[in-house]
């Protein structure tokens, strides 16, 4: 096994080229192997093998700085620079996370898990490093998809202005249907530069591309258009005329003719970008076949490529056909993503609402003022985004949703706890950021049917308005509470005299789990589905305030969050109980299971129990 | 005067060639003479008085929908559409707001405030419009400093993709150095399109230009340079490349033949880009000169241009100063803006130091992941940002800056009430957003000695780190109180036995005033300086345990506030007092005056005296 001489940062520069195939033909294996095993990133992972071991091969690490866009593609670098090991626990608790994390090597450059952060990031270290007088290199991956981002933009406006900047970006170009994306676009741009180093790569990439799997095709295809390779460039940038020099595209699985133009755009100065045509799933069938499906993947059978546990039907189920219900009873609805449409349930949707269904790409803060103007122009939008990247439309949903008290409906999936992806996806700020903000209303579903009677009263709702909900499994329990959905009222489960539990959302269900719990230890506990973290139910806290201990429960933080509001309302109104606040921690949570998560956050049942007991002095 | 026979929208129509040029003339006195009295944005006005007559020639109000970006420069629009006579009360509590408002006007479209939005918001009423089978006509103004936010290449990315989408983009292009922005681009740019309409445009803009007043320059410039009219291509934006047909550049004071461009770019299906030239400060010799100065001004003397109130040192000043002294002291400190050198007190660190000052343009998002760049790189980047504006990064802080542990120093300049600029501008959501965000570190100085010593502090702390201060003077009281600033460390500056008045920051002045009015009243009250929102001196909460009132004041919004955290301490730790939360409603808060504000909120020494003995049941 060639991978068994890979134990370090740069070993990989000892090895011939023989080797070197034989090395990525080893990785790609490992990785199907692991990963069918744990669950993780495969597709994208798949696609980048050869790319990071054409970049290990021209970088030394650590010096160098490597920065991967979104971070869901660098397993290849994270067993080139002495992780292979730790691939048994990938994205447990306690192990390999799924992304770089600077505490893990020295070899990661920047964090990552949100989009298009990677030019940025880059620009700062090359400014630093010119500063310094330093002399390191600094490369950039971003995938064609992350470049839809206005902050990738931002960056390349930026890195063309600062001239000195000596950089090479990455275009990790997976998307196979080049030609499509440009859609009606000019075909007489004039992008490339006719310089003697682009020619003579030109003739490098025809020929090298004759060893690709699709080369032929892709071969063929270059020679028979009007303007050659010209057409071949990604579309809706235009990099040459933010004065960022253009190299490529080149054969992202072919590691001699990547090393060799990496070679050469370090030796350009000024940024560099360097087109990389790979394929995601490269190497796997199954994978190549569904991308999508192997983007994130659960444990899988290899010779099947079939998932090996079923899921049961998920809250972003129930989304889905609610979405597709309320489309059909109301013509007004449409629905908006960034470029998640199957992540979010839009799928269905869409098929059946072509018209009414806006994919705007990777663009969150397009997709909020979009809507908002969709709004004004008489529809309902309903922006179906998780909880994590909805942050990056904070301001847009202040400025033109909330301060225009609009009728936008934001569906927010994957709201708490995520698990497996960890602390650059975890989705425990909504609650105080949306309830921070003047004219908004937040909801939070118990159960499955709830969600559905949560959006059903979002929509004929009319004004700013959120549903938050879970990722994974939908809670079927609670079947016989389903009570009409009134603005700013929470629900009562179950009385109890000593102690009132105050949950909102998924916590319902951790409330109902530790009911038993607390019945055993001799508590006469209840149950208060809070429905509203804005408006919060006034007059039920009012009405509760007889009680010894009052525990709020929610999937976000303290700070901001419901508990402190509740909280602050029970005092102020001459509560004289206590207030026992159920919430995540003032850090940000790592990687794990779901509920390996809630135990060492201590919000599971047993724990809620114990801090309860606690409070209560038993 | 013409301008008398406008009284309601769309009176304009009825004007002859002549009658319009006079009323142009009108305008620019009107406002020259209105704005030397009350104040106001008057460069960028004075620029778009004959392009927004030119629209309303075109456009039906109020069934058309025009959405100004950033909104700073909609005088004009106002008074075409009957709001003339309330410009006696511009930007005044209860009068006439600076911006576009939908409360104000059904001719105004969309709210704006923020920059970049127009795009995204105009492409929303074109899709609501067309799925409804209506059909108005839609138009987004934007200026070229928009263009560099994200979020504008984000919408034209998406607006592309939409083909079916009829919408006229106005590009206001008010930069006359236009060549000077171009830069190192290729000068072998094809991206006009050679359309037959196009080269009749382009003899008509040659003609138009020369009644232009520096036409005869441009003229030149355009017939010398290598590809004509193209250099004058706005630059880093390639509309054509996007799928978005160009006509252009169009004299921006010329109706005729902007109507006439107007009328051929609504004739055209898709989405069309008109680039007008216009002129900050046209008319007025004083704003031509210093259209930054007359960006939005103080009340001034016509005859000399000169402001009529002297203002007294501000905390921008302050911050200026100090960061001239870091940067002397400190090699490593660099500063990074969006496009508010100015504003924001960073033109003096560029004169000093320009290799280590980032202008980035307005790009808030990238302004943050390249801080944290700089940061990774070995640097202490200061990123000198308003409060309002900050918004527009909440995910680059949480992910690449607080997520990382990364030293970067953000100066938040603005925090709190604004005044005149009103609800868009408004710094009163980053006590609740920052504090919510795990390793962050935020502090708020009392007075301009404090501000000096908390951005020194700052910038040798290790960490996410925040300063938050004031727009406008700086408070030169309480000079005897400095101590050194130390992490999570109140300042107590007189201790009260009934009362104690916890206050952030600015608030600090506020709790001065309102003292000895409490001992008027017979009440011991006393003062803390909070000094740190997070983390907060808990120690020092515990030891005033004992009061019978504790007050929290804070210019931040309740909901996730200082007010709500120190209250949740107190609770929890047995505090049996009560808690008095001073801060700002869960509303928007409309434009006028700080000190009227104040007073309207209840923020006021009066009415803290009030509440204070409400409280105390006295």
């Amino acid at each position: 096994m060639v991978l068994d001489k890979i134990k370090q940062p740069n070993d990989i520069k000892g090895l011939s080229p023989e080797e070197l195939n034989q090395l990525s033909a080893e990785i790609r294996q490992f990785l199907i192997e692991h990963l069918s095993q744990t669950g993780g990133h495969l597709a994208s992972n798949l696609g980048t093998v050869e790319l990071t071991m054409a970049l290990h091969m021209i970088l030394d690490f650590p010096q160098d700085k490597l920065v991967w866009d979104v971070g869901h593609q660098a397993y290849t670098h994270k067993i080139l620079t002495g992780r292979k090991d730790a691939f048994d626990h990938l994205r447990q608790f306690g192990g390999l996370s799924g992304f770089p994390k600077r505490v893990e090597s020295d070899c990661d450059a920047f964090d990552t898990g949100h989009s298009s952060t990677s030019i940025s990031a880059a620009l700062g270290y090359c400014m630093a490093r010119d500063l310094s007088g330093q002399d390191y290199k600094v490369v950039a991956v971003i995938g064609d998809g992350a470049l839809t981002g206005g902050l990738a933009y931002e960056a390349l406006n930026n890195a063309s202005q600062l001239k000195k900047s000596n950089m090479v970006i990455v275009l990790n170009d997976n998307e196979m249907s080049i030609s499509k994306n440009v859609g009606g676009m000019s075909t007489n741009l004039e992008r490339l530069r006719t310089s003697s180093g682009y020619v003579g790569l030109k003739d490098k990439v025809l020929n090298s591309l004759e060893t690709w799997p699709n080369g032929e095709v892709l071969i063929k295809k270059i020679r028979s258009t009007k303007n050659g390779i010209k057409s071949l460039m990604v579309p809706n940038m235009v990099f040459e005329d933010l004065g960022i020099m253009y190299l490529g595209p080149v054969d992202g699985h072919d590691i001699k003719a990547m090393t060799e133009t990496f070679n050469m755009a370090f030796n350009i100065k000024g940024p560099v970008l360097v087109h990389v045509i790979t394929k995601k799933g490269n190497g796997y069938e199954p994978a190549e076949k569904h991308p999508a499906r192997f983007h994130g993947t659960d444990i899988f059978d290899i010779e099947t490529g079939l998932p090996k546990r079923s899921n049961n039907p998920g809250y972003t189920d129930v989304f889905s056909t609610v979405m597709r219900k309320m489309g059909d009873r109301n013509p007004d609805v449409v629905a908006v993503t960034a470029a998640m449409a199957e992540g979010t349930g839009l799928k269905r949707f869409r098929n059946m609402f072509p018209d009414r269904f806006f994919d705007v790409g990777i663009a969150e803060e397009h997709a909020v003022t979009f809507s908002a103007g969709l709004a004004l122009g008489g529809k309902v939008p309903v922006f179906a985004v998780y909880s994590t990247f909805l942050q990056r439309a904070y301001d847009q949903v202040i400025e033109d949703v909330c301060l225009q008290n609009l009728h936008v409906v934001f569906a927010i999936d994957r709201a708490g706890l995520v698990g497996a992806d960890g602390s650059t996806h975890q989705g425990i700020f909504d609650v105080s950021y949306l309830t921070s903000m003047p004219n908004m209303t937040l909801m939070a579903p118990k159960n499955k049917w709830e969600l559905s009677d949560m959006l059903k009263f979002a929509i004929s709702y009319n004004g700013p308005i959120a549903v938050r909900y879970p990722r994974g499994e939908a809670y079927c329990g609670l079947e016989d509470h389903r009570t009409d959905i009134v603005l700013g009222q929470a629900e009562e489960i179950k009385r109890g005299k000593e102690v009132m539990m105050f949950a909102l959302g998924s916590m319902v269900k951790k409330a109902e789990e530790a009911l038993p719990l607390l019945e055993e230890a001799g508590i006469d506990a209840g149950i208060c589905n809070a429905r509203f973290a804005k408006p919060l139910d006034y007059d039920y806290l009012r009405s509760i305030m007889d009680c010894d201990l009052i525990v709020t429960m929610e999937e976000n933080v303290y700070t901001g969050g419901m508990g402190q509001q509740v909280e602050s309302f029970l005092f102020e109104n001459g509560y004289k109980g206590k207030v026992l606040k159920i919430a995540i921690d003032d850090a940000f949570i790592q990687h794990g299971s779901v509920t390996q998560l809630f135990k060492e956050l201590r919000m599971d049942a047993e724990s809620i129990r114990d801090r309860i007991l606690e409070s209560l002095g038993k």
